[in-house]
């Protein structure tokens, strides 16, 4: 079993503190001289610790003042109907994508049995990332049916919401049809993208969307900065 | 950027396409001239990629025979009703759990929110690990308000079963209340209990659960080895 270097046990410590809200985001933490005494360690492994805190977006220090809880995870509800800009404006977060590509390409398997495609249909691949509040807390890969949604390559160009972009390719109403989810460790892409180190965790979820009659139009997966969203689940509201 | 060596690429697509079941789980693997062909590399940079899967126990080499995909990811859904051994025996898994420990504490400010409890209230500490088909898929650790279980300690120095354990106290029937899913690094105890590599992801569960009338009776975590387990989640059966 490895052996855990002292302070890399104290920022593990204080960061399940942060997420537990012993300290709140925006809170002020203990001063280094505070957290040297409670955990018997002298200011230098603080420092540590807390370098490693701020590195990974969990805490920021200020000129003078101290050091502050710095991220509120964004709670993401899954549910029947789940809609990125909606679910982030109920929470009281502001919106945002960034597309990285969109193309077209031949469908894989698992797209083509998801979709219920034939052989060699072509799918619209629509790669990009999801910020909250200017903050990027996921990057996201879904594919559509080009035969069966012929508009929504151009619709895509024109709008970076996957509802509104279905909207105008002519499908009015989607629900959620089934989610895995799993965990995974960020690529050196995506820890670029999302400010992360490479093997940070992930939170991936793949699922498929269909039209109320059944009918799939999206199969996508989405991968959140571990330490920035939390899914949560309500059965009685799902 | 950090540089991806060349054979954690390759670990990494070829982990994806078995994710993907491109290589369904107990499907054969190219060969490694085939896979040196494919990626254009040496045969001793697929060997290392090959040797990074097998120590994450996705493949398996069979002397003389070639290499296998070990791990079929175990389907967890997530709903109203969670049992953990009806879950896994539903899905043609084999469950069992082993106890780590069994303790009393005060509780946290965290657990005296969810479980509604007085300032200094007791809880009652089970933890352990999860298994499927002999293989440890998950560390959890939940509480229980002793003052309102007071036969709870003694249930599951009994039984392993939470349902067992609970119905012994009293509890005839409980509900998921809610869920968040967040992605964690594995500690190097938990890498050690789940077989895993220190800050390998982890999926964390936490939830709270109440009997119908919505008393709550046990507030938990579970961890669930990122790679091999899935969360499902289907809107319509939930």
């Amino acid at each position: 079993m490895p052996r855990t270097p002292v302070w890399s046990a104290i920022a593990r410590t204080l960061e399940t503190e942060i997420a537990e809200r012993l300290y709140a985001p925006g809170a002020k933490l203990p001063t280094e001289a505070e957290l040297a005494a409670r955990f018997d360690v002298n200011r230098h492994t603080v420092r540590r610790a807390l370098a490693d805190l701020s590195e990974r977006g969990l805490v920021r220090a200020r000129r003078g003042a101290g050091v502050f809880v710095d991220i509120a995870p964004t709670d993401y509800p899954l549910g029947r109907r789940v809609r990125f800009h909606q679910n982030l404006r109920a929470a009281g977060h502001a919106p945002e994508k960034r597309v990285l590509r969109i193309e077209r390409r031949l469908a894989r398997t698992v797209e083509i049995e998801a979709l219920r495609l034939d052989g060699a249909a072509e799918v619209i691949v629509y790669e990009g990332l999801s910020l909250s509040d200017g903050i990027a807390i996921a990057h996201f890969e879904s594919v559509f049916p080009s035969a069966r949604l012929p508009e929504m390559e151009a619709a895509l160009a024109q709008t970076v919401s996957v509802t509104e972009a279905l909207s105008r390719a002519g499908v009015a109403d989607y629900v959620r049809a089934d989610t895995r989810i799993t965990a995974e460790r960020a690529t050196a892409t995506q820890a670029h993208h999302l400010s992360l180190r490479e093997g940070d965790p992930l939170l991936r979820t793949t699922s498929r969307n269909e039209t109320p009659d059944g009918v799939p139009v999206e199969r996508g997966s989405t991968w959140f900065a571990g330490d920035r969203v939390a899914l949560t689940y309500a059965p009685e509201t799902a």
